[in-house]
């Protein structure tokens, strides 16, 4: 068919897994997808955007990246719901220029996320972004399967359960951080910059909480810890009491530190992590492993009465303010 | 909750339908939404983006126009599978100062719209659209539902086959035409807009077909017939033959002929009329009606032998070009 458009689907379908089977019984080609639930399951559905200029910089993201963490990010959601990761659309927006070598290499970082992961492309849009200021535009919705009745939410935590973080919190933003200093180039910072590009999500760690039922309330932290969890806490209608020095925080240098970057505020606020936040019942705490396949767990704190958020350092509480991640907070 | 993110998502919400139930488990609020299919169902699932500067221009469309034209372009996918539209999810990208009134329009359009073809909003995404050119953009995601084996590709078209579409051929590019010319203001041409700002897909027309198993291939005519066309028949392997003067094409004025308006150029090429191209075995074609809950249907050729699109014309045969619209064409 000699129709472009038609052309630069074939090459995102020659890198992406997009095979039928599975459950996918119409996939990329047709009007629409159409999947088939296995019997007693159900599906958990997602969404996220991935726009350069609002989620990251072309000039400073490599090719891989961009495609690898538009991925990651929306497919974090599907873990964070206790489900297995299964199918995905793309709508992709690019300018005519990129349709090349930065298309392979961004179809490249996704097939490897879809591999990662266990996701295959079931369909898309694609569009060509629009002049005076062409600008590449992602938006990837995830499909998950669980048994009916497993999937994890955010209401569900109550008064004494414990709150448990996996990975580290902040190490995303002190990459964000080194690129909006202009040290993202330097090669003795380039190893701090792989949790920002190349995020790694807890997918099969929030699988195997969700099926052993050791969870009440389940979400990733991608706007940042101390909004994630105010989220958390209002959808379960309790408040939450964490100690700072029990904090997964990332590790700040001391010429780092000099520069202004605290690890405190990284690990409170910092978003994109993508580490899980759960809490768990008394009962359950003795099963939490304190390693699950590479990803570090680690109890900070417990759910308490009432609908207020603090911190407690030094044997001193105060409130946490939410200031993480916020796209139409007046001073972002 | 202290969050701009948050309150813009209520501000849709209480526009917008998105009630749990019908399938719906776990809706807006959660990491992820949580469907179940009823036994014997399956899905259909489809993604579309609709982008300011590259699908509509904000200075001329109605903001209710941008979120009633967003969903029913996204849902004439699920249509044109035979499917029954059921859920959707919403990435929205959005200037901080369309966060007000505009929005609130562009979700009443997306409103009525859902009403209309029977969705509910089950989750999404937001983010302020960066600067130096901020602009809106929305991709939608539409879920559907069908008895198992009952969804329609565009593969099963057989030579002697009858072609269908149905609505009017052209009728939304000559809305875009008057926008591009300038003379969409004036009163006098308003309402041959309102098919280029509130298409009327045909998805009950698109069910009843698929149910009673009438067509062998269906899709929906985004890009334009020529364009469809040629799409339908790739994916059938065959060619087609369609008929000129049969075409249920857009009226076209004298004085807007003299402007160089062309009528058959537009139903040919113009893209954006969502009506369903089918086709139909000869058995069944006594039984397909004339209208169908006020969407028009005509008989415009047949599926023939060989991969040529050709259309009759005074007697002679040409070959058609796929015209319509290519985002990555490089004369667009």
């Amino acid at each position: 068919v000699p129709n472009a458009e038609d052309e630069l689907i074939r090459r995102i379908r020659r890198r992406v897994p997009s095979a039928r089977g599975g459950g996918l019984h119409v996939g990329i080609g047709d009007d629409a997808a159409v999947i088939r639930p296995r019997q007693g399951n159900e599906w958990v559905l997602t969404c996220d955007q991935f726009l350069e200029g609002v989620h990251f910089l072309r000039d400073v993201y490599p090719p891989d990246a961009v495609g690898y963490k538009a991925l990651a990010r929306a497919t974090s959601d599907i873990g964070a719901m206790g489900a297995r990761p299964r199918f995905f659309l793309l709508s992709l927006c690019l300018p005519e220029k990129l349709a090349g070598s930065w298309l392979d290499g961004m179809a490249n970082g996704m097939a490897r996320a879809a591999r990662q992961y266990g996701l295959t492309l079931a369909g898309g849009d694609t569009a060509r972004s629009a002049p005076p200021n062409p600008c590449v535009g992602l938006d990837l919705t995830v499909l998950g399967e669980t048994r009916i009745g497993r999937a994890v939410g955010r209401t569900g935590a109550r008064s004494g359960d414990a709150l448990f973080v996996s990975g580290t919190l902040g190490a995303s933003q002190l990459g964000l951080e080194l690129i909006r200093q202009g040290l993202s180039r330097k090669k003795r910072w380039r190893k701090l910059l792989q949790p920002h590009f190349y995020p790694k999500i807890a997918t099969e760690l929030g699988r195997w909480l969700a099926e052993r039922q050791l969870v009440s309330a389940m979400m990733d932290i991608s706007d940042g810890l101390s909004t994630d969890l105010y989220r958390l806490c209002a959808a379960s209608r309790g408040g939450a009491r964490i100690y700072e020095d029990r904090l997964p925080s990332v590790a700040v240098s001391s010429d780092l530190a000099a520069a202004g970057l605290d690890a405190r505020s990284l690990a409170l606020h910092g978003g994109e992590d993508y580490g899980l936040l759960f809490a768990v019942r008394k009962r359950h705490i003795p099963v939490i492993p304190k390693v699950f396949r590479g990803h570090r767990i680690t109890r900070i704190g417990e759910i308490v009465a009432g609908s207020e958020v603090t911190v407690v350092a030094r044997g001193k509480s105060s409130s946490l303010a939410p200031l993480g991640w916020d796209h139409f907070r007046k001073s972002n």
